[in-house]
């Protein structure tokens, strides 16, 4: 059986780790089951379109393919009492979409959380970061 | 290019969703540029160590390769000023491994950050959930 794992050998994940400040990040989802309703993609999504006017524009911003970003919206919408995105008719190149309201406030709330979940940790999170080589 | 996402047509997530209660849940790691340093595995893992008192154990609870947990550990003792988890020396299946006193502080911390943040966002994750179809 290998050694115990040593704190003194290098690797490169240790010049990773050094080299740049350790942050500490939230991530929140809503899973229903084993189904995740509401998560990071399917929020930086619907910013992206919020921000492009498209979902065309917004996958690719996000370097995802159009048919994902498709797929997590219809998720998202199906998720939710008052769909987040609205795409306007049109051929092949017609129309937009657009964050509904019900959508930009999905994204507010969203991100309040994370702003209110930080904060309220900060001085756990102070600690824990205390404990990391740096 | 495919219709709009409509919240009508049916589709099996839908089905699962609405069969179980969404829930909130805070995912939260450490990074480090684009390591992460400690995260929701490595947290497992050392619960796990904690509880069986040796990594292969630990790893068959969460079906991980030992290998795959040892690099983990590794790596996750090297991002530490103190290690989280001491194995005793031994032969091929000697010796059982320890969660160390800082390996339990952390363990702590990290549990304790996670109930804060839910606390905190109680009212804004309520706000949210009502979002949702049930």
């Amino acid at each position: 059986m290998p050694r115990t794992p040593n704190a003194n050998a290098s690797r490169p994940s240790t010049a990773k780790i050094a080299a740049s400040k350790p942050e500490m990040r939230f991530r929140l989802r809503v899973t229903a089951g084993d189904a995740i309703a509401i998560g990071p993609g399917k929020i930086a999504l619907i910013e992206a379109i919020a921000k492009t006017g498209s979902i065309t524009s917004a996958a690719k911003s996000l370097d995802m393919s159009y048919r994902r970003a498709w797929l997590l919206l219809d998720d998202l919408n199906r998720s939710l009492k008052k769909p987040a995105v609205d795409s306007a008719k049109g051929g092949r190149d017609g129309g937009g979409s657009q964050v509904t309201e019900a959508g930009m406030q999905l994204i507010t709330l969203y991100r309040e959380i994370e702003v209110t979940a930080a904060r309220a940790c900060r001085t756990e999170v102070s600690r824990l970061l205390r404990m990391l080589v740096r």
